[in-house]
């Protein structure tokens, strides 16, 4: 109860692991930061394990339960379905949904295949024809620094495009005894680095650019083909030490693809898990004819910008601290200063997908956007399955 | 309601500015993300303006209001006050609190005059031999990354102080035509730079170091001396605008000091609205005979150390990113490189307050630790106002 | 005269432009920093335009003058001959040189072809059977910061190599109207960015890592296919002008390209000359599974290194300041804290040639070595003309 | 001999040790990359062991020696007496040379005392009526983003000067087992971090804003008060070992103070030998009303400037590398993104020094200005002797 008068809009949400209890935080605090024209009330909390998700919903502050995906999507107080389960379920789950006429929030990626995807872009825009939104989570896109870069691109602040480089770099896999997990398997995961971050660093880059990739060429690797089967992953099989059960990594733990865009630039990405010391570095580049822009999640406030029409004697690149009333969302927090966090994203996706829903408008990126950044990935794939002969994007 | 079974803790707040929104949304937030032995239940909110504090709490989450902060301390189902006013009203609220028995959270400055920090000291001390505590709210001590460099002073991993530097760094009032406010009248603010924000650097010196402040010697300035008068603080006078009405600022625009620790050390403090680009950069460095810290809160999930009994080749300040498990608070948030932003440090206090609640222990920083920052300050206002010359401290 | 009592080493330096001037800097000066076992001695710097040559060697400290590099050779008061011509005529002179019994110092990169590169490898290996030594100028392995990466890598402490990006940005063809030159004529210049400054980022990582590239996926671009023709390179033609003549550029803009390395790691390189800001930054990032490193020759007296398999409390890049007596080279210029320069490099590059002829042993990198980076960069331009396809290098 | 046409101006030198070195190498190139209008000789090296100026002469390339300081001022060829000895000697030396007629370039600190810095003022006044010339050796002005710091100060950028603070960082004392040397001995160097560095720090600022520093209030401590006796110093004594001879520190290792400037900023000074980490690192940042400057030595080809008058959205401090040709002396030495190392500020002081003795001109900083830098230090030991009791300069 925010003691705003908007009228209600009834939440459900699948999953409550960490996407979970990154969106119960959102939609918990948006509407205590924001005025939101809908009132987002957080009612069901979906999942099988009855204990599990009333335990869950208690400490993410759901009103209730539902024991399945379908029981959630059925109830008549629920206006939106917010999907945090693992990739292979996305499809099923969001079109039901959108079906019934449940506005989307689907986590990244969309699908795990390209059939899937492209099933539910077929089902939101059909949605869409009824006044049903979605969208999917490619939450780093508000982040304000974020936003400052897609404006100053936008404004033509930089010029022609020349060249986009995105690393997305973690460590957690560079010790090879690091556990076996349902994440390194291909049959749950659909890919390893490539389509769980490399898909931030695909999605990035065409929303900062507002650009498409026109054709990549890739190189996949596994560096560690078998690892300690981890306890919770082994059941009877093992506990993760040394002399334990050793599994099959059948997905990439790297993932590098040059790529062309469609204003002409190169794109060179990066995605892997083995960057030692790199323990969630987004980072990204743009270079245009006039002038550049630099990103670093690791220091997440900031934008640096060079302005290469300014007197070269004066000109450098800029340390934007991007804390400022006149930059996105950042207004309704705190006094300049006083930087946002990781989450903070997230609540700013509920802020812009209820502000969406009410005008009447779909919002972004939308699942079309989220099947393009698959069909990329699936195009590395290919490339780097083919001595990494390039591969056009339509 | 999260599902704990923990026994409630009921919470007023007086004030719901700045501060109030900050402290709301750690009081929401903290029992979601950390397992706290009594569970804060947000009560009453407390304020003279009863149409502003009904809005105020729908907005911020609290049950009901009381019109007075008397009104809320007289409540049998608050537990504890949270003091979110100016500093002038501090000790009335919080003296009135702790006699009625409630646990007391008050934002710094502890007091506006050393007489009345004194009492409240007294007060806190009589509260505590009754089980009543109290905590005064210097909640930049509850950045993991401060948390760190406060554990490698204590285990010795910096050895012996030599130096420490703090700067405190705003510029909102480098414009000379940026408006009056009660924060530039003495009556009202008590001092300027030196009581607002100087006194978080002399709290994080004490804190980092495990040291005292032993003297200081001072220098204030006052750069602006008349401004334009605000609208909502002119009344009828004026419009802030150049041909408005202008008033005088009554208290100093920046404060430097250079002080002598207990260890022997030197330190070297300023605190500024001046500082042009610098929105609010809390800089420390300590240098001690084995290492050194450094930390700037705009990038504040870094921490920087240098081990000095590491071989010469390979020793360098290391840029820890301090969002591992490991360190203070941040494994309850996200995985590691996932940063935490400003209000997070409002949680720990939150967490670490209803901690020690539950313990039966006095938490930290206490009203004496207060009163101590207070001190400093106003032997720095004593040693400007004499030249410069030095003044001991107890 | 240095007051040595070394047997002297006379030099013949063929060329006087950028590269010139950088190697007469280090022919004077390694003798005042450095104990060489051999005095060099600056005799002759060779040339075709008499009047252009002599007031050169009058700027450059160069004893004599010589109007053909066939003359140069020739004398027998040269014992080492300096190239420092465009890279079509390396080979002629280095060849001649060597079989002449000169020593030789060849400027990068080694030939414009690998017909020549092979031809000047199988010069130097005959000419080493005679005790006559040769070295191709990769300058930038001898910057202080660059030995210290080789040498952890080499101790083993960052592990096996996952992960080589190299990035080498400038910007001067960012601005379409910047004038065509020799540079951008692929008969004088061979190639574009990617011989240009390609070749030190191939360089680099394979000295850092110790291992070859073993294959690549390239693609290249030129943005701007034609541009003024500078007055000096127009002759009667133009000015430069916006009006002027214009003329077609034919070598790459940029190029990057995937690798793989001997380790089996990963490599991603970047050669533009249209990264907007970036003057002369020579990036390097190398990820091994115990820890990691990072350069940018922007901030040339730092490396970064992260070392994994300390504590994750207290894990971090270190900012090493490669300037202690320990460091390479470093000991013999100042104290610790006072940087080196772009130049220095050179110095240094003097020093480990004088000592190697002197010692009796090829001096690092060899011909071979450099033969080697022009086999990759000849990779990269087929595999780019072949749809990036992947091309695997012997 | 580097073909010009200018007049020769013979050099003479009193002293080779570092600063003999620094300036060897200055006086070497600066003839080879920037056009004189004097041409300096290394003529005369002085000192009184013959064979280890001998030697030093030779290896530093000066062409004869002088067994003392009175021969090298009587020469006929001598035209220059450069003076890098220990302060104690500069008056004596310096004094008499301007009274021969030489001009004089002085290390810093000007003098150990102020009555002999004055005494060189008059000495350098007197001279100047008669043409010529001197100016003491604060380097560090030279560095170009030092010039561009000053420039933008000067062309009103940052407007108004509100804070100045200065550090210079050294830590070659945090161990208390550093051995003594006469740098600790008041008797020998005067002074010890303050007058050693602190001096840059006072001249840096005032040359950099323009500005005088109008008071102080100081402080200053001797962390280690006994110190083993260094072989070399120690003569028969010891050797440096714990077990060895102690003897007492007489100087302070660390001084910081307040200041007033002649604009009505407020200044924050630090010099300290016990900065671990920090080898010789300069930082200084100056906030105007319209704008900030920082630097920092350890990364000395960079300025980073903040234009306050810009729109907030976009503002940010722009890490300007000073590395172009529009700033000053970079032009004649390598293209932009190539930077500049320690010794290059001296070879610019030989390039102004030489500039305007053949002008007519008095350089800077003169005796004056190196006067003006002692007298600040008098008054921060005196203000630090009478508890920190402000002093004004006049």
């Amino acid at each position: 109860m925010d003691g705003t008068t908007a009228a209600p809009l009834g939440v459900g949400m699948v999953g409550y692991a960490f996407m979970g209890a990154a969106h119960s935080q959102a939609w918990r605090t948006a509407p205590r930061f924001f005025d939101l024209p809908l009132h987002p009330e957080m009612r069901v909390l979906g999942g099988r394990d009855a204990v599990a998700v009333k335990s869950a919903a208690d400490r993410l502050g759901w009103q209730d339960t539902a024991s399945s995906w379908q029981e959630l999507v059925a109830r008549d107080d629920v206006d939106l379905v917010d999907v945090c389960t693992p990739g292979r379920t996305h499809a099923e789950i969001a079109i039901a949904a959108l079906e019934a006429g449940k506005h989307v929030l689907c986590e990244k990626p969309l699908a795990n295949t390209i059939e899937e995807a492209e099933a539910m872009v077929a089902a939101a825009e059909a949605a869409a024809a009824r006044g049903v939104r979605s969208m999917v989570g490619y939450t780093y896109r508000r982040v304000p620094a974020v936003q400052l870069a897609r404006q100053l691109v936008a404004d033509g602040r930089i010029g022609a495009v020349r060249h986009v480089r995105v690393q997305y770099l973690q460590d957690w896999l560079a010790d090879p005894e690091a556990p076996l997990s349902w994440r390194l398997d291909k049959q749950q995961a659909g890919s390893g680095a490539l389509g769980d971050i490399g898909s931030h660093a695909v999605d990035l880059a065409q929303f900062i650019t507002g650009e498409r990739l026109t054709g990549v060429s890739g190189l996949m690797e596994t560096f560690v083909h078998e690892r300690p089967v981890a306890a919770e992953f082994a059941g009877l099989h093992g506990t993760g030490d040394p002399g334990a059960a050793r599994g099959p990594v059948t997905v990439d733990d790297a993932a590098v693809f040059l790529a062309r865009l469609s204003g002409g630039g190169l794109g060179v990405f990066e995605a892997t898990r083995f960057a030692t010391g790199r323990k969630n570095a987004i980072r990204l580049e743009v270079n245009g004819d006039r002038g550049s822009l630099s990103f670093d999640f690791e220091d997440m406030n900031v934008l640096h910008f060079h302005d290469a029409t300014e007197d070269a004697a004066v000109a450098g690149f800029r340390r934007i601290v991007v804390t400022e009333p006149e930059h996105a969302y950042v207004g309704r927090w705190w006094p300049a200063g006083h930087g946002l966090g990781y989450e903070h994203a997230f609540t700013h996706q509920v802020v812009d997908l209820v502000g969406a829903i009410a005008a009447g408008q779909d919002p972004t990126p939308s699942f079309a956007d989220g099947l393009a950044v698959q069909r990329v990935l699936d195009a590395v794939e290919r490339s780097a399955a083919d001595d990494s002969r390039w591969v056009a994007l339509g």
